[in-house]
């Protein structure tokens, strides 16, 4: 399979760390968003959208949006939990996290540190619900070890993918202790 | 099963579509958005993020995020497509819906149906994004019945829940005929 994605971006970074954890093997195809790559007409004959990461399958089977390529690529396998109930809480998770933490933490980090934008003229509601998504995650990991269930699952692989960027984005992991803690847990999950 | 839900929220039917197309039986609490319904303390104790739709499953099992909830009530049914790239497929649409879609088409009809905030305050990017998301469909539709595979599935009832209600948003579907020709074919098909 052919992986088109950017490695700055935390959403190709999924993809990326599912594969190498299953041991698929991929091609990676960088495409650089900064530099246009998603825009020409190359790759928008690919995927209309325009966005990154999207695998292509071969025989013309193309696939885009980070988390349900996680979800295809880690079928029936230990990343998704067997409990229907704790496979459902992931989801929870998975539909959170793009639809209330990707586009603030995401955006800040692009904005800030490749668009190189002066934080004056940044969105205070966007800064609000940065913290506000770090905020809620850092309240459910003084409780729990990992985002669901008792091991690393799709649900800590979305999460890390923005999270470990926070400084970034301008938000801080400082006053954060179980968030970080959760970080080195995913990434020596991921590594064993 | 409680389903607490706001009876204008797109969101909230689509969990109501599945429910009454599956034949699940369930209790509809209605909680309003706009009377502040779920920014109660009791609500909150529910759900911190304060949103609906969230179904309780009794001892506990509290589940937020509308795709999710879908896809865990028709686990097993023919809302799912058998065939996991079919099934993967669905999940792109149903994460484009959350991501490129309802922050568009939903926004727009609340803030203007909703809170009534006059045309020249909306933020025109907004519009171009819900037009671009629309026009997305029309273009999927013109070459596909359903949006996936050969039947309705929870694509279709995910991108059922605000398309049919674009005129809201001040968009239209005057000049997207096959958007319009979709909507009654899932409308039929969830009701037979």
């Amino acid at each position: 399979m052919k992986v088109y994605g950017d490695s700055i971006s935390g959403n190709c970074l999924k993809v990326k760390y599912v594969a190498d954890h299953l041991g698929l093997p991929y091609e990676w195809i960088e495409t650089s968003v900064l530099k246009g790559e998603t825009r020409t007409a190359e790759f928008l004959a690919i995927n209309q959208a325009g966005q990154v990461p999207i695998v292509d399958f071969g025989g013309g089977r193309i696939l885009a949006q980070s988390n349900a390529i996680m979800r295809y690529l880690a079928r029936g396998s230990d990343l998704i939990p067997n409990d229907p109930w704790i496979e459902a809480k992931m989801d929870e998770w998975l539909f959170w996290e793009q639809y209330s933490h990707e586009p603030a933490v995401a955006v800040l980090r692009f904005k800030i540190k490749f668009q190189q934008m002066p934080l004056s003229d940044i969105d205070p509601i966007l800064i609000k619900k940065g913290n506000a998504a770090l905020d809620l995650m850092e309240r459910h990991l003084t409780e729990h070890e990992w985002m669901v269930g008792d091991r690393v699952s799709l649900a800590d692989i979305a999460l890390k993918a923005y999270t470990q960027f926070a400084e970034d984005a301008n938000l801080t992991l400082t006053g954060r202790p179980n968030t970080k803690r959760w970080l080195s847990g995913v990434a020596k999950a991921l590594t064993s």
